[in-house]
């Protein structure tokens, strides 16, 4: 079904494929405000030195440059000479940057929820873009942030996402004080060395990871067998915590991250159970995450990898002295879509919008269709009036052809009859009232065939 | 209220600023799909040569390349490898290449909607920005397309705009085979050129267009006073027709272009009176156009410029033998709310979607106040639970801050009370069944104050 992308890594839909993605995040925006999370967007366009600020970037970022610079002019009001500007990688950085900037308009806790498109020049695979779209949730505080929003949010993303027709998710967490304290417990320093190399379990296996700690990390064999014992604990409830105890491992960190990590199990488990899971072996990779991190997967497609991520940062938005710790999380909806799609997952039930086809008998009757279309858009339902005075069966084609579901036919008499496509029933009916049964009004997305 | 933004032409709204874009948005996408219109969304990046297709750009684009650009692994399996890419700088053009792309997966006449980000080079000026959101609604036909969608595409906009809270708009047609048939009626053969200079008229005024059409145009004195006496007409019927005979100008294309420009102005007039005018100065630019052209402006507030434009182009879809012409117009949406914004036209009736806050007694019972919040949302009621036990007066100020209308009180014996911010009154109500005034579920947009 699916037309190949010219532009690879720039994927692009067919008008079918649009509705669902439309579904997804419509279903995404009605959850998160059901939550209080207000809709916010920031520009494409970061300075460079924003995207940079934490440091070591791994991500491929594009930069930006005018065709017709001219750098003679640049400068001349032109608040931006001399930056170099790039396109966004996520959602969260711009975030942050933007509640720095505006911190003084904004309430906190702030909630807001972001749905845009990000951009990585990394080598596209299947279901890794150059462009895609990410929907965001974040809580950001004033100061400080209470914990339970490292449970809220995951939560919110559960919900949001058992709304979607994709089958069951599930959400695992981890806490970078556990991992952190339990390395420096271990006498490991480079703790951001060894969260990298665990980063890499589910690519290239425990064997190699713990080649790379002793090689890369100074660790020694049995601590690196030590580390690889802590990333093989999980369980969807309280006890995983005697399992990292019983390793024998003491650092106050990990004291502080064992019971973060366990209160949000355990109120997992009280407010909506089978959603979330410690994980002891997520690690987020090289990020900003200082607490709870999270990752999602769809329940028996896991070699998907993460389809929505992220976690506690409490330094990402920091300004001189003002601090703004946040937990967030991100899906990531193109490759989500991707799949559906490509796994027939769902379909559109048809791919316009349309509900009604006005037909036409001639030209000369142009006006009056258009008031009978203009009569059912009064009472909202989507309808288009044929596009030539064809015979009556191609304009029957043109709408079976959309999977339009209804034909109005005006009657040289003046009385109007409908013909339901799907069953080639043609009645009479009042134009002045008629509407479609009420689950053919809007195209739906169902499961597929 | 608005914070200034901190990187020149890059807007960025408030949360309440945002809500109202999100009310212009949504209200856009009703009417477009209220016509059968599909929504599409092309990528942000077109390959170089894909914007040049028409020749001369007068937008300014932006280029892009890799942060980490390695020119000895670029070749491999990358299918964009040595293409310069750049960001759109409209919808038309993307889509235009979509349609040659994917012309065998698509069923014409094709109506798409496409709501997104453009983005121009440009020095920014007041409601000139260099990223912003453009709503475009086009046809696109497969060998040809009725010259009654000349009309209908401006008629759905008319209703669209008509729909938003910013007065009354009024769309200006004209008509390029009249501009290029009255020019070459008239000996001047240099039609991009004098197009061009007539397309000044509102900012520099007739004298200096006449002066530049003599001297740029190779125009005569006389010449270049029957170009402007040609511009100066406009009218809401079939009457400016007769004013442009009486220039004693005659040509094929010219009678051809009157008689288009007469069936628009005049279908206008049968359907929505008032909503389009013949207007002959208008010229669009250097673009695509071959036919109907369209600008729109607030009425009264012509100054802010065009807030829709767009026109009938025959030959911008074409690949090989196969043409596909089009008619299309496009709302520039952010330089729409920023004046409505600007100009304190309208406002939300909050900042954030929550209509009730659930207050906490103490941390204990924050997963009985959870449970409240979600008896709410199964009853679709966006809400909140307090970020943490403080003072009760505290917990309603979080609230009156931010606009949340509703306050509930869980009592220590078990029931339940609301309270209304805006008036102070307290009641007791049935946390399972009560839902606030429907008026109050969501956040409103309304006259300013």
């Amino acid at each position: 079904m699916a037309a190949p992308a010219s532009l690879s890594g720039f994927p692009e839909w067919l008008p079918a494929e649009r509705l669902v993605e439309m579904q997804v995040l419509d279903t995404l925006r009605h959850t998160f405000e059901l939550h209080g999370f207000a809709a916010l967007e920031t520009r494409s366009v970061e300075p460079l030195e924003v995207l940079e600020r934490k440091g070591d970037i791994d991500k491929e970022i594009f930069l930006l440059r005018r065709l017709h610079e001219d750098p003679a002019t640049e400068d001349d009001g032109d608040s931006d000479a001399g930056r170099t500007l790039a396109l966004r990688f996520d959602n969260t950085v711009p975030f942050a940057r933007y509640v720095r900037e505006r911190a003084g308009h904004l309430r906190f806790p702030f909630r807001r929820y972001q749905i845009q498109k990000v951009w990585r020049g990394e080598r596209p695979q299947d279901g890794r873009f150059r462009e895609f779209t990410q929907a965001d949730i974040d809580v950001i505080g004033d100061g400080d942030l209470p914990f339970h929003y490292d449970l809220e949010l995951p939560l919110v993303m559960a919900e949001a996402l058992a709304a979607l027709p994709i089958g069951q998710v599930r959400i695992h967490v981890n806490n970078r004080k556990l991992s952190e304290g339990f390395y420096r417990g271990l006498g490991l320093t480079d703790v951001t060395g060894v969260l990298r190399e665990i980063d890499k379990l589910d690519k290239i296996g425990p064997a190699a990871v713990a080649k790379l700690l002793v090689e890369r990390c100074g660790a020694s064999a049995e601590q690196a067998d030590a580390a690889l014992a802590l990333a093989a604990i999980s369980g969807a409830d309280a006890s995983f915590a005697d399992r990292v105890r019983a390793l024998g491992v003491a650092h106050p960190l990990l004291d502080e991250g064992l019971a973060e990590l366990t209160a949000v199990v355990e109120g997992a488990a009280a407010r909506r159970p089978g959603s979330i899971v410690a994980d002891l072996k997520i690690a987020r990779g090289l990020d900003y995450y200082t607490g709870s991190v999270y990752e999602s997967f769809l329940v028996g497609q896991e070699d998907l990898g993460s389809i929505c991520s992220g976690g506690r940062y409490d330094n990402l938005a920091t300004e001189g002295n003002r601090t703004h710790p946040g937990v967030g999380l991100s899906i990531g909806v193109s490759r989500l879509v991707s799949r559906i799609i490509g796994a027939g997952l769902v379909r559109a039930t048809r791919e316009v919008p349309t509900a009604v086809l006005v037909a036409l008998i001639d030209e000369d009757h142009r006006l009056a269709a258009d008031r009978l279309a203009a009569g059912l858009r009064s009472r909202d339902v989507p309808c288009e009036v044929a596009p030539a005075a064809v015979k009556y069966g191609k304009q029957i084609r043109y709408a079976d052809r959309r999977g339009i579901p209804f034909v109005l036919f005006p009657q040289p008499d003046g009385t109007v009859e409908v013909r339901d496509i799907r069953s080639g029933e043609q009645v009479p009916v009042d134009p002045e009232t008629w509407t479609p049964p009420a689950e053919d009004v809007r195209p739906r997305v169902v499961a597929g065939d």
